[in-house]
């Protein structure tokens, strides 16, 4: 069990991209955390980072994981393993560690990796993010589901025939990591007859965020960060 | 087309409850909003209001909204008719208007009413909020999705055949609004056998907050803001 001697392990949603898009805990949660973990990339450079970057405490320590997100999980399991061991130090310590998790920490995020390894051994705590999704929904002015309505998250990396079965019949959706898949997308959504309810929006909540209706945007070069979202098909208010 | 010399339409998402998951930009916006509006009951109790309290700005105007809760949309529309009057009179004046919504303005919220009635006519801003379903994981430590796998989020106030319809073979779940309707909500998740890997999340990001296991709840009381997550049945980390 935690040893209540032992640091706690914080995942902080630090929100969409804006770093407006922070919630007052995950600020004061980081002004006083002594040491800050975050996924990077090879050169060091991480979107977590940058949004939460004004709240950091003075003189932390920094932890940059380099995490390979590759199709073979292999990789990043021992990354994952070796990100434990560099932070379960801290906290066997009595610091408090808190992770940076772009979005929410538990919506797609790479926090509960971290999660699982550590829960049991050292207190954890996860103050909730505002996700891509809600920055996504905000700028298009898209309400994706009311009332009796459901809704379907589903991440364009999937195939094409099991995007098709999870988005068949669905009130509304939200297609999420739709970046180079958009063709696919495209091609799901024109077979279920949803091309025309559908929008397309890039860097939700970031800087250069930008909105269409699916059927206006080409195929070319969307970013890693883009979201399809598929409204109700009755548009009509009560 | 919208008139600059018009105020705006804000909907402001104030997170679960927690009054520090409200975001930064709803702190900021909520400072320097001349009117704010809220949907209230009979008594003029308001939680969005509660919540907000903190950052209304000094001198504001106030706009209680009484919306009629119930199965018939009738009394509803005449409702989000007059607050669209009211609130159309400070916009048109050159009053920004602050729309205070619990969770995010376009999940499950009221706001969409509103911005159905005043889009076009008036500029419009929403600011996304952190959802009750990212605070009910951030309490249960229950990652929903990752990878591949897609959530469907769907509210308990659906008949049992339709509840089973959209949960069956989802890979992770939210069921929002549950209430009353728990009882419902178990009899449909025994029958997909999804009961041994679901958990039940009392007032997630509010006082009082409480989370357990469903199969170790009684069907007793369950207030209006409870949701049961279903987790995705493999557990293991990459």
């Amino acid at each position: 069990m935690a040893d209540h001697s032992h640091g706690t392990l914080y995942g902080v949603g630090v929100g969409p991209g804006d770093p407006e898009l922070m919630t007052l805990k995950a600020a004061r949660v980081l002004a006083a955390a002594p040491v800050v973990a975050y996924i990077a990339a090879a050169d060091g450079a991480s979107l977590a980072r940058a949004i939460a970057a004004a709240h950091l405490a003075r003189g932390h320590v920094e932890i940059a994981l380099p995490i390979p997100m590759a199709e073979d999980e292999g990789p990043a399991q021992v990354a994952y393993d070796e990100a434990t061991e560099a932070i379960g130090a801290h906290l066997a310590a009595g610091r408090d560690v808190a992770v940076l998790c772009q979005g929410d920490p538990l919506f797609y995020g790479s926090f509960m990796y971290l999660l699982a390894r550590m829960q049991g051994a050292f207190p954890v705590a996860v103050v909730p993010g505002v996700t891509s999704v809600s920055a996504a929904t905000a700028l298009s002015l898209t309400a994706l589901a009311r009332r009796t309505q459901s809704l379907v998250v589903v991440p364009a990396t999937l195939g094409e025939d099991a995007l098709a079965v999870r988005l068949a019949g669905a009130e509304a959706a939200a297609i999420v990591k739709v970046g180079r898949h958009l063709p696919k997308v495209r091609t799901v959504l024109d077979r279920l007859g949803m091309t025309a309810r559908a929008h397309y929006v890039e860097r939700a909540g970031m800087a250069g965020e930008r909105v269409a209706r699916l059927a206006e945007v080409g195929d070319d070069a969307a970013p890693y960060f883009s979201i399809v979202l598929v409204a109700p098909s009755r548009e009509a208010a009560p």
